[in-house]
């Protein structure tokens, strides 16, 4: 059984909703997986933490939540405070250095990946931040190729704004395949 | 405890997922509730029936999956014919007769709105349909305030599009205030 716990964490404005919807529609539309993927909101929320989960298996996933995942992202330093601690021993910890101070020793491979800044100097434009994000995921999750991923971009964003986000998919692709040894 | 479990099913470029998740950020952030919010895709997602679960309650909620939804909106045929029975027995299943004909008696309160005529006639423009149903469900199931749902479009949609989404739920309101009776 092939099986992935990500929980995705960070502010309002970073899209880590959309970028957690994008990987589930991905890994069922286009690689025969199942997938579930949900926001919990408590008190928390109004305080400015968001925290998306998405399991990915090749089973039938019958309870939807994440309590360890294998793979934690935290994209501020609120999240990354609030939500270090649960990932899985001997996961992996993805955060980005521009927002993100690692103070603590999680019991997981920690990976720090300059996503923002590299979506500044390379492109300008914040928004696809995100994508970028999901681009560093691909070689470190290993269940989903990249072309897939592309054809659910395709299809979901105007084609205006198409190139912008096949770009910092891109060079997130780069970030994770640097981050994978 | 107030608590309501929605399900929001159509087909995928209808916005449910968007739909939904506005409502339970609305839900957290504006009216002291807990929310859940998710999406379970199986093999049947490849198929064109997009599911987006909801619970909206003033405890913290436990289980994050919706068996009996009180609230089941179907915006497909395909939608409806997947999901209509899974309603919980005196609650409520609102359809658009645009898309969907009610051929079943499921144990429910049945409302056909015709949400989708309404934004084409007022509007022109079918990318706020989902935005008009929401604004439907906010009368029907009494937990959340329009005036909280306008705060949170205030920071999700830019600033060219508000009028159009606020018109939008405007002539949804109105759908789900006649609906009520």
């Amino acid at each position: 059984m092939k099986r992935c716990r990500l929980v995705l964490s960070g502010s309002g404005g970073q899209g880590v909703i959309t970028a957690a919807i994008i990987l589930a529609e991905t890994a069922v539309l286009h690689e025969n997986l199942h997938a579930v993927q949900s926001q919990a909101y408590g008190p928390e929320a109004r305080g400015g933490a968001t925290r998306s989960d998405v399991i990915i298996s090749s089973e039938p996933i019958n309870f939807p939540k994440v309590y360890q995942p294998n793979v934690l992202v935290c994209l501020t330093q609120q999240a990354y405070n609030k939500f270090f601690s649960i990932v899985r021993p001997g996961g992996m910890l993805i955060t980005d250095p521009r927002f993100v101070k690692v103070e603590s020793k999680a019991n997981a491979v920690q990976k720090e990946l300059p996503m923002f800044e590299t979506v500044m100097d390379k492109i300008g434009k914040p928004i696809v931040f995100n994508i970028c994000m999901l681009g560093a995921l691909i070689p470190l999750i290993e269940l989903i190729k990249a072309e897939s991923v592309r054809k659910v971009l395709k299809n979901r964003i105007p084609s205006g704004f198409l190139d912008l986000n096949y770009q910092a998919f891109d060079f997130g692709l780069a970030l994770g395949e640097a981050a994978r040894n």
